[in-house]
């Protein structure tokens, strides 16, 4: 992993959230969950980061797990275009994001999970908690902190999606739930045994199904067009394999039936995912021969 | 004004805010206040109505009576285009609405009011009540009720703005200052008289100066390009003459040095200008020969 | 005019058709013709410029001069957005411009003369010889080039509104036509001449009618409204007369039953208007009162 | 195949191209080329039918066997938003279009293969000739036609880019090409044939290396995120494989290192695929287990 060691410490830790910039970038971690329950980790896997929009996989999958959910008519799921067209694509398909795994989709998600549950942010809790084994998951109120007070964007496509009727619950407390959910604190480890949930096509960690196969793969289908932002093409091209990404540095990957891998470095490149951790993760990729392509 | 007679009760009374759609469109009220002191009525113009955007003519004369203010770095001057593209123009030009009167412009001003004066309403109420002489001048509470169910856009708009720092308000209470000084409930003859401080010039009628000159004929320059929405050029082209319009029926109209009008009839065209409104103030420049062209 | 002598030679040459750049920015002109008559004229008002956008007037004056046009049919009459927007508009507006003084618009008044004419460059040339009684008016050919040479955007929305359906020759006979009635080679004496078909309500020079007075009113309100591109805004303040600015650095201003007013200079500034140009007509309103504010 | 057969006839061929409306919807054909050099083929496999958009994996794979192209610094890699953002995202993007898959992206491949080439069209039918062993591979003038009176936006969005300096030929030269390219009247075992190339991860049927094994891969890649136009989220969901669409009814899907599968049925969908030819796709992927997810 000579690639990896190098990369460790490149990019610029996030420092549109104010919590995130005190990261060191020189941090690195670095998980393997198998299906078969065989766990692998190297460098600072018990370390805890924010879990920012990898939170949005799991929200989701609560979301799913409804019978009979809204979700699809609330959210689509194509790729989206720019971050600068985010308004203007709300704007011209009225009020419906174009998928969940961007912003004002996660808020759709995150409207709807706060509705289907009354709060949201236990049934999160519990959920990850209950894979990982971890009960002292925790938010970190300094990052929720942080996040409120850089969340004025988030605020305009949540309100303007409210001028189009989608959103059930007031913008403010949709917004809260949404803060708080991408302020959890999890290591490697622990996010890398809560993946397992999809790498094992919904199946829950005592063996009882919380999602229909075909969910669990829709969730799977999604990280890969949508689930590195702006940088979708390059992750299916270097990585090859479904990647969701969150500025806490962290990223996941899921090969499907087999394994749950999560990396984490703090420095991230212009597009907000880990330098260090796509490093990883494409080596493990080529390595593994578990590359899409 | 056979013209006018036949268009009163025509036209959609304004539905997106539940309040207004209660107004009878066949009310019509008429007034002109001339600079030398007389007014004339015709009609309903006794009948209280929510003045709605034409108190963003009032509120930036407010803004503009202090010396050095930084709201021409806030907020452009020129047109703008369509509702559709307000977003679009907020997002590529950084926040920074253009015009004063397209509702992000006039949250902007709105924002400004309530920093220069720490009670905004109470400045504009003080404002309005000496040019009118009328003691009881309020705001109607239901009007303010049914502008907050239907603000969602402006949130949206306003939470943008503060994404790129041209907020200093926190913006709920801005949007509650705008609310409210949308919500004044004035009549024809009030408003025609409170025109006059810019039909003066920016002389007030106890003749003390509010405005340089130079920025009492901004305030006229800007509701000929920009005061009638997305309707800027018809107006230029049928009526000939400053107007700018609110969505409760009224529209006030400025003869530099002469007098000042307001047509209010409720009943609004799909641009959301009233119907009766437009057709009496284009008799009205037409008779007068008053029209610009 | 001191005002107007410390600003000739300020501002920038236009730069994106090549051949204007060869203009002396220092080289300045200004001719008022009265209604009744009378042309004064200071500087260099024999010298010919190209005409540029101010074409736009006076092929719309011709396309309006039919009976029955369907030009309202296939463009709008209001302000448009930022250049940047102008895309964006056609796109969404289903390749309707918003008003025939964008580059768009323009087109489409081009392919409508193309159309009714036969040879829509001869009418123009037939109607300015003969108000302006110089029979030697020509296309500058080096001009001609350089508009194709820097033309492509123009294509891009020609081809746009094409696959619209809302043109009616093939695209690059109109252009072919547009990129000509653009280069026309002409002088402040003959622009202004010109003009006074305007002013005088569509009276031509031999007292024959070619517009309604409401067409010519209509001229004029687009002036106003839409006729210094970007900067309708700033010049509604500054100088309170209708202008149509080219980037040839002519303006024409028109004053309604009185006189048209044509000042040129080179030098543009940020928004495509001639500095000293607009220094003069401020002037000139400032002076006679004329000014609409 | 029962899916299959029961899909079969559904769907709009595709209207916006004349001669291709021309097509029978109850057509299917089908074939599967391994790298083993096994084909199988089902229903009307030898019937010719329009490439279209399939031609541009062809022509940027020619592209890209270029030392040093420079084709990454005229196109990126990313997904796209909607077709009504396209005009948006170039004017926003400085004229570079998302991806190759997209019709700039696919305009500016052709404009760089005809620059490389100085015969683009030649070229690709050499190669498609030399995979395929198809000597009489043809462009079918009729869909040359077709593309022809329909391609107004493509050549908006070609002058717009040109207007950037992102076009080396002339813009009708460039697209006279790309019409001619997409037009190509190809069978799917022709195709599948072809599809080798790229699951044989660029080498030719003669054994020598056209394309680096990581431009084959991004080809791959590309395909997954960008192939099925505005619908690449619903594919990876569908069928889990990488799919390369186009308005004659084929899609083409590649398993690297195993096969090249060719469905075609003109029947579309709402968003242009082929409505039987993705049900025997999903088909195929579920029963050999070849899908990604």
């Amino acid at each position: 992993m000579s690639d990896t060691e190098s990369s460790i410490g490149s990019g610029q830790v996030a420092d549109y959230i104010p919590d995130l910039v005190k990261a060191d970038p020189k941090q690195f971690g670095f998980t393997i969950a198998t299906v078969d329950g065989h766990v692998y980790s190297v460098g600072e896997a018990h370390t805890p980061f924010a879990i920012e929009s990898i939170s949005k996989v799991f929200a989701l999958a609560l979301v799913l797990s409804r019978k009979e959910t809204p979700i699809w008519q609330r959210v689509g799921r194509e790729p989206s275009g720019t971050p600068f067209n985010l308004l203007i694509e709300l704007e011209a398909e009225n009020g419906i994001p174009r998928n969940p795994y961007i912003n004002p989709g996660a808020i759709v998600v995150a409207d709807q999970l706060l509705h289907d549950t009354g709060n949201g942010l236990e049934a999160l809790h519990a959920l990850l908690r209950a894979e990982t084994g971890a009960a002292d998951l925790q938010v970190d109120s300094v990052t929720v902190e942080s996040e409120e007070g850089a969340g004025d964007r988030n605020r305009a496509m949540a309100y303007l999606m409210a001028s189009f009727g989608n959103m059930i619950n007031p913008v403010h407390q949709a917004l809260d739930h949404y803060f708080r959910q991408c302020s959890i604190a999890i290591t490697c480890e622990q996010l890398a045994k809560a993946g397992l949930l999809v790498a094992r096509d919904g199946l829950r960690e005592d063996g009882s199904r919380l999602l229909h196969r075909a969910d669990a793969r829709q969730l799977v289908a999604l990280m890969t067009t949508c689930g590195t932002y702006d940088a979708a093409g390059e992750f299916a091209y270097r990585i090859g394999l479904p990647c969701q990404s969150g500025v806490g540095g962290g990223i996941l990957s899921i090969v499907p039936g087999k394994c749950s891998v999560v990396a984490w470095g703090p420095g991230l490149d212009a597009k907000g995912n880990s330098v260090a951790g796509a490093v990883a993760l494409a080596s493990f990729a080529r390595t593994t021969g578990y590359s899409v392509f």
